[in-house]
Order: structure tokens, then C-alpha cells, then sequence
């Protein structure tokens, strides 16, 4: 029977951060079986690595206040690639998602604001219903529409806006929105022209709401010079709290959305009044990098260490099985991952050693970690799972823990220090004794010549 | 209750070349209903077009000789990306799938050769099991191992290779292989080194096949210059075929693999000697524009034409229900895409008709149709599926048949002519409408004064 009965997977758990050349699964078990989760284990693995460490990126371009949001099911590879996205952009950093499905089925807090469409689907302050609400407190109903109006004249006035370029259905669609969801007023202002429209009505919307002692939540903006409009925005809620004496106008948040990118993150971080950003496309397709490499090797036949050399140095691997070792410094960053094979002890913590560099073949290096961790797990053993999965959220704190606790050098957007992984000696003498068997390896036609 | 039942929808058939800015589906029904379809149509569409695109860029970079092979998995994002991603794919051009799923779910063609670590499994000639095999037309079992090993020294004297640089393991693969499959014997060739080792190894128990009157496939090259290494094999091939007297050599296939995009895919078409490419990575992320901006608007609400207007103009819409014609000249090219309100006749063949270009404004624009199609088709209505829906296979002949069609100057690869896409005047007037409308939206305020 064909089944994962004999297999054996360790691990890197879910979140932590990992550098190039770290093998971050090591299974085994019969040849056949192994050989057939190549694909399914890289596709589970590559989007999933890839996602989580673009998340990961735009939060710190971000930096730790912002609010990030994500918007990316209409431009993910599907449904499934969609819920991958959200999932894994909230390990990564972001706080919530539009996609009410990742919530229901990861715990990922959602939410979202209001399409244009809801916008533009109204024409006139006749289609507004109900008219009426009470105030937060309770008490005898109101008529929203004319108290908003009587706003709307004085916001007008306030910051200089002709009533004529107001447009009704806009304004429509803000009163039915807040009659709605008078907690939870948060439209989109950018439809017609956020400046001649989206925010008088805004303001008349929510100066009302706050005369009925609700608390409204803020505007989405979507077009336009997101750092200049957020600007405008902030300084009007400024002056309407000052002018009409509101001092919930001061923690009206700004949600910013538009094609953002990691760079322009950094940009808008930098200058703009935008509490929250929502990001959907450059997350979910990882414009910068749309595909990450990991591939899965052979390195152990019954006992007999095994790699490929292929015409591409950057396409060998390394023989043999193994476990790896996360070595810190006297700070607690850590400096270095070591590449030792399964059957050598851990390195000792403060007791120095040699090892050599992957990447520049016989260059040794002499390091003594202040402390060592084991990075991978047994997570699965003779076809049972070993360690409980972990949730979202735990996967979460672990990736943020782990991305806390890198030095600056190396997790610097722009042209960070290379991460040292190294080979423990035993290994780098294995990998000589392989190469140089492989370039004898013709020797059986002589063997044969007694045929 | 919230269903579907009085929702319609026309679209483009699946597989229709289609240009920037035309409305690929329309669909009507209750708001709220129409509202809440946006992102599920939008994930749908979007991936599916831009990968489908793709593909087909990369049919048009390989010419139309050159198979295909979709071998991208491992890179989507997840496993139902990677559906998307076979499927659309073939509708775009590629000849086969990697992905057994999608041969099964969808018809697509499978293929596929050897993993590395089929080849790195091997160390020693004596795991090769059985050694023994029929020929092809029947009779005695044959020792293949040794039969083989005689052909491997002829072929290492007749290309002057070292035999103490062949791989006894990368050996017993093949003939593990070859046993196994002899009608189907098409194996990875670069594990070790392709000179000095997998292709020797290749030659020989391809000639030990052919001697038993198999006929073996052909290689894969998956790393080092495909090109150069193309040209190598292909010169061994007609050596052999030419020394041992072997024809079927001359029928071998080369298969190129190894992070292939349409550039490289475009210079070995013209140099190489490969028969069929395998394409991952830069298929299904779409690297060189990784996610296509389809858009969800709202064009009429109650006979009540709506348009978006955004700070950006690039993000303006166009108002109203509307008609999408494909206008082609008397070569049979279509050359201009026309949208018509859709209570507008459709344009008369023959007739000159006045139309105004979607990105200037109103420019307007003078044609005379040699023939017109209707672009949509009513899929969807009351509920119900009105058309049956089309096969994987129908869709890729629909596609081929259409990209077929299209004039050179708007399908060449590199700089081609925008495609035109216009209104109708009738359409024309009713956006200055929509648009003077906006600009005295706020009349509403004085019509209050009476409140």
C-alpha cells in the first residue's frame, strides 16, 4: 500500500525567519513515497514562504504604528491562492484582511470599508431610508437627513467648498451608510472629487453622527496623491474639531489605498497623515520577487549521502542528513546558521568552532555562539502528526519574534548584510569525499571488464 | 432570500482575444445581489486572463513548432493556482501540463520526464532490478545491463569521452528507467555533468534500445547553457545515428528546461536545437507583469446611467448598459473594438460609421466595418446557465483561433500598435452628459432651501 505510514518530516516551525540554503524540511522514509511529495511539499511551501516574507517586508516598511490591511483576493491566483495570501500576509505582519473567508476559517480579524459602487449606485437624497435614527443613547428618533444637511451648509462654508459641486448621490450614499452602520462609518471619499465632495460630505455625515454621540471611524482614500491628500484631509478634520468644538474629529483615522507598494510604503510612512494602509496587488503577487526557489533534493540513500552537481553551481546541493543551528550573539541576535549533520552534537554555547561558508567553498571561519537554538522540529513521525500545528496567531508571535530579534544589518530593506550559513567541518569534509567519489565515479567499467 | 435568480450576465467567450479597457462581462440584476459578486468575478477573471496571456506570449515567442510544456506547480500560489495555471495555460498555447490534476479535472495533456532525485537515488549498477528484457517484437530476455555497458564503451571511444568519468549511479538510473519504461525512455541528463556523463549514459541505453527494436524519446537539459548544450547533443545524436547506423536517433527529442522566459524562449527559438521547452516560474507568476487590473463597475442603476470619475483618469469609467462589437477590415483583421449603448443597433457592414478614441477624448474617428461581430454572449439568465460551457479544448481552439486572427503589427511581441477601442457617438454624448451633470451635482442644496 501506498501511504505516509514510513515517513518522517522535521521542521522549521511556521514563522520563523529563514535564510537562503537553510533546509527548512528534512523527510524520510521509502524512496518512492518521499519522491512523490516533491511537487504537493513545494507548492504548499514556496507561495506560502514567499507571501509571509513580502508581508514581512511592508511591515517594516511600514514600521510597527501603521495598520496594514489586506485587499488582494481579486488579483491572487484564484480562491485558494487568495486565502493563502491572507493567511500567510497576517503571519507576516498585517493586521486584518478584506477576505471574510480567511477570517472565518484562520481567525484573521477582517475588515474593509465601501466600494465606489455603493457610491455611484445612488443619485438622489430621496432614495436615503431610513431617515431617521436615534441618537446613541437612546431617546426620540431624528431626522438625519436634515440635520446633516444643516452640517453640510456649515462644512461648506467652513472650508471654502461651493455647495453646487457636492454631489447628492454621494452624499445619499454616506447617510444611508451611516443610518446603517452609525458605529462603523468609514466610506470611501474619492468617487467624484475628494476635495469638492467625498469630504464636505463626509464631514456633514460625520458631524452629525457625532451630535447624536456616535463615534465616526474615518475615510478610505483610493486615488490621487495619497500623501498630499491625507495631509488636506487631517488639517480639515483639524479645523472642523476646532471650529464646531468636536473633539472626535481628532481621532478620525485615514486609510490609504491605491497600488501601494513596498516602496511607496516607505515613501507615505515617511510624510503622510494615513493611520491604515490597505495593500492587495504588489502583497499578493510579490511584484518584486513573484517566485521563490525552493526546491527539494535527495541527500541520503541507506545511509549513502547523495547530492546533485548539475551544470549550474548554484543548482548542488549538499549531502547527507542533517540539522541545523541557529547561533547567537552576546546581544541575542542571531549571526549565524549552522549546517551540521544529523549524527554530530549541537554546537556548545561559548566554546568556539570551525566551520565553512557556503557560498565561498573552502573559506573557513571561526565563530563561539553566546547562545544555540535546534531551528527544526519532528513534526510528523510514522505517518502521525508530532507537534500540534500551530494556529495563526501563534504562528504570528513567532514570526514577529523572529524578525524582533534580527540585527538591523540584516533586515534592512535596502541592501542588508548577507546572513552567514555555514557548514559544520564534518559536513565540508563530507562534501569533499562526495565530489571526489564522483569523479571516480567511472570506475565500475573496469570493475566490469570481468563480465 | 439572497441568490442568483434574477441575476444575468453576458461575457466575451472564454478564450476571446480581448484589448485594454473593453468590458469583458456585464451583469445585471438586484444591487445588493450584483454588489456582493465583485471580488469572487473579479479573482476568477483576473489571474485566469493574465495567465492565459501569458501563455500565449509565450506561443508567439516559440513559434508554432516548438511544443510546450507547463511544469509550473510548485511556484503557484497553492494548489489551485497551479489548476488555474494548467488550464489557462493550455488555452494560451502550451501543448501539456506537469500537473496530473489538471489532466484529469480538464482534459489538458500530460507530460513529464525525471526528477534529479530519480537519478541521485542510484549509486551502483547492482540495484538495477530486473536486468533482464523482452525486445520490443518479443522473444529471449536480454541482459540490458550488459548489453548496455557494451554500447557504453563504444560510445565513449566513438565521442572520445573518459569512462572513468561516467556515473555508475546516473547509469543504473537510466537503465532502471529504460527497463521500466522502453517505449517511453526520455531522462534528465544533467544531474552530474551532461558531457561527461548523462549524456554517454543516455546514448547507450538508448542504443541497447533501439538494438531491441525500442524507440527511446529523447533528454532533458535543465541547467547550463541550453542553447550551446542543445547544439552538443544534437551533433552526438546524428554522430551515433551516423557511426552505429542507428536512424532512430535522428527522431531523439531535446527538452529545455531551467527558469525559461519569454525573452530566453525567444533567443533559443531562433539558435537552439531544442524540440520542447518546459516552463514554470515565469509562466504562472507572470513575472514581467504579475497581476492584470480588472475592475468591477457600476454602469446603470434603474435606467440611470453611473460612471466613477476618481482622481486618477485612468481610473474613470464610462457610463450605462452597453453592446461590445469587434469591427474587422477586408483582410479579415480586426482593427477596432467598438462599445454601443446597448439599446443602439449593432454597426452595418459596409457603412461608414463616426466613433470617438477611448483615451483622447473627443477625437473622433471615421471607419467603414468589412465585417462585425457581437463580442458578448448572454451566459447567465434568471438564475441559469443559457450556454453550455465550453471544454478546456474548445476555449484553446477559440484562443488560438482568435490570436490567429489578429494583424501582426497588434500581436508582434515588442512595441506592437495599440488596438483601438471606441465609443459610439451615441455612447460619446451620454458621457458629456453624465460628466455636465456632475459638475452641478449640488443643486440639491438650493432644492432644500424649501426644507
Amino acid at each position: 500500500m501506498l501511504d505516509c505510514s514510513g515517513v518522517s518530516i522535521s521542521s522549521v516551525p511556521e514563522g520563523t525567519a529563514v535564510f537562503a540554503r537553510v533546509p527548512l524540511l528534512e523527510v524520510s522514509g521509502p524512496l518512492a513515497v518521499v519522491q512523490l511529495l516533491e511537487t504537493s511539499l513545494l507548492c504548499l511551501v514556496n507561495y506560502a514562504s514567499l507571501v509571509c516574507s513580502n508581508a514581512a517586508r511592508f511591515r517594516l516598511a511600514a514600521g510597527s504604528k501603521l495598520k496594514l490591511m489586506e485587499l488582494g483576493l481579486r488579483r491572487a491566483q484564484g480562491p485558494d491562492g487568495g486565502l493563502s495570501a491572507s493567511r500567510y500576509s497576517h503571519i507576516g505582519g498585517f493586521d486584518t484582511t478584506s477576505n471574510v473567508m480567511a477570517g472565518r476559517l484562520f481567525g484573521v480579524p477582517v475588515s474593509g470599508t465601501m466600494a465606489h459602487s455603493y457610491v455611484t449606485s445612488f443619485s438622489s437624497l430621496e432614495e436615503v431610508w431610513p431617515r431617521v435614527m436615534m441618537p446613541s443613547g437612546g431617546g426620540e428618533k431624528v431626522d438625519f437627513v436634515t440635520l446633516t444637511i444643516g452640517w453640510l451648509r456649515r462644512v461648506c462654508d467652513l472650508l471654502g467648498v461651493k455647495a453646487e459641486n457636492v454631489h447628492e448621490g454621494e452624499l445619499a450614499a454616506f447617510l444611508s451608510f451611516g443610518v446603517a452602520y452609525p458605529q462603523n462609518f468609514l466610506p470611501v471619499i474619492d468617487t467624484y472629487s475628494v476635495k469638492r465632495s467625498g469630504l464636505p460630505c463626509f464631514c456633514a455625515v460625520a458631524l452629525a453622527l457625532c451630535e447624536l454621540d456616535y463615534q465616526p471611524v474615518g475615510v478610505r482614500l483610493d486615488s490621487g496623491d495619497l500623501c498630499q491628500l491625507s495631509v488636506e484631509v487631517r488639517s480639515v478634520f483639524a479645523e472642523c474639531s476646532n471650529h464646531f468644538g468636536v473633539e472626535k474629529f481628532l481621532s478620525l483615522i485615514i486609510i490609504g489605498s491605491n497600488g501601494l507598494s513596498e516602496q511607496s510604503l516607505c515613501d507615505l510612512n515617511a510624510k503622510s497623515e494615513i493611520d491604515m494602509m490597505g495593500v492587495g496587488t504588489h502583497l499578493v503577487t510579490c511584484t518584486h520577487q513573484p517566485s521563490l526557489g525552493c526546491v527539494y533534493k535527495l541527500v541520503e540513500v541507506s545511509g549513502q549521502p547523495k547530492m546533485k552537481f548539475s551544470e549550474d553551481s548554484e543548482k548542488t546541493t549538499l549531502p547527507g542528513s542533517k540539522n541545523v543551528y541557529r547561533l547567537l550573539d552576546s546581544e541575542g541576535h542571531p549571526f549565524l546558521d549552522l549546517l551540521c549533520l544529523s549524527d554530530e552534537p549541537p554546537p556548545a554555547v561559548g566554546q568556539s568552532l570551525q566551520c565553512y561558508l557556503l557560498k565561498h567553498g573552502n573559506t573557513s571561519y571561526c565563530v563561539t555562539p553566546h547562545q544555540v537554538s535546534s531551528l527544526r522540529q519532528n513534526v510528523f513521525s510514522s505517518g502521525q502528526i508530532t507537534l500540534p500545528l500551530s494556529s495563526v496567531a501563534e504562528s504570528r508571535a513567532r514570526a514577529q519574534n523572529s524578525i524582533l530579534s534580527l540585527h538591523p544589518r540584516h533586515k534592512c530593506l535596502k541592501q542588508p548584510d548577507t546572513y552567514v550559513v555555514a557548514m559544520s567541518e564534518k559536513l565540508y569534509l563530507l562534501l569533499c569525499d562526495v565530489k571526489a567519489k564522483n569523479s571516480t565515479a567511472g570506475n565500475f567499467l573496469c570493475k566490469q571488464e570481468g563480465l
